[in-house]
């Protein structure tokens, strides 16, 4: 049995926080941690469900007006990208990429309302993304773009 | 795209429930339901976790002292067993079965305080096991036996 926290990753985007998980090695089955009640991250339980993404397969732009989400991968591996167009944010412009998977890149990875972000299936199986959020899912509150489009200048065919 | 709900399976035991839960088709990858705060099964939110279970391998017996827990499995199959030996309850005695795994055993189980349960991993890939429950993980308050024990007459083997 061991003991795995991956190194930090530095959030280029006011609000995106991307933070280390445990993963309890077993040889009957790891545990892998998401979300505790007293985290930092957590502030009220909306929804929990499970999206997966097939491989090659790019889901891409959604951004949440009021939503709070928080990502983790348990199985597969994807890239997230996150670009942040809020008017009034200092960090406005900048984009992120950030690949999640098992079990060098295992994160909590929470992306505030009215950031965009997109993701791409990078593994051979379906990538299964856990998804909790502090709202239950209402469609109204959400809109999306083409994944390309004349607003987000990322390129998904460069991997 | 189509939405799979499993029929309903009654429970044998007192404060056990197996919902059905929804699954929305998508050839992009597939959409799987778990738990809305407006859910008659959501109290409230301690922890949600990940559990893996190696193929044949048993994780048994546990019960929980004060912890309710939800289950769901989004990945591979397992034979989930639940022993009731709460000694003012109706059912006492009673041990339930269930098999699940996507996509014709996809279900919400709730295992309130006080009852045994074990499960065994049953596909050729780890299951994953998705645990949401209402108070934060405490070693102190849970118990266990051993999978094979004079108090719970279960045949892990007989599959």
């Amino acid at each position: 049995m061991g003991c795995i926290i991956n190194p930090e990753i530095q959030s280029k985007i006011n609000g995106l926080v991307i933070s280390p998980l445990k993963q309890i090695e077993d040889e009957r089955g790891d545990i892998l941690h998401m979300l505790r009640s007293d985290s930092p991250l957590f502030s009220k339980f909306g929804e929990v469900y499970f999206s997966n993404t097939n491989p090659g397969v790019i889901k891409a732009w959604k951004r949440h007006k009021k939503m709070t989400q928080l990502f983790a991968l348990p199985v597969g591996r994807i890239r997230l990208v996150v670009f942040d167009d809020r008017s009034n944010s200092l960090t406005k412009g900048q984009l992120q990429e950030i690949i999640l998977g098992r079990p060098d890149k295992y994160y909590l990875v929470c992306i505030p309302p009215m950031l965009w972000y997109g993701f791409q299936g990078i593994s051979e199986i379906p990538a299964l993304m856990v998804n909790c959020s502090d709202i239950p899912h209402d469609p109204n509150e959400s809109e999306q773009l083409p994944f390309l489009n004349d607003h987000i200048f990322f390129d998904w065919k460069q991997v």
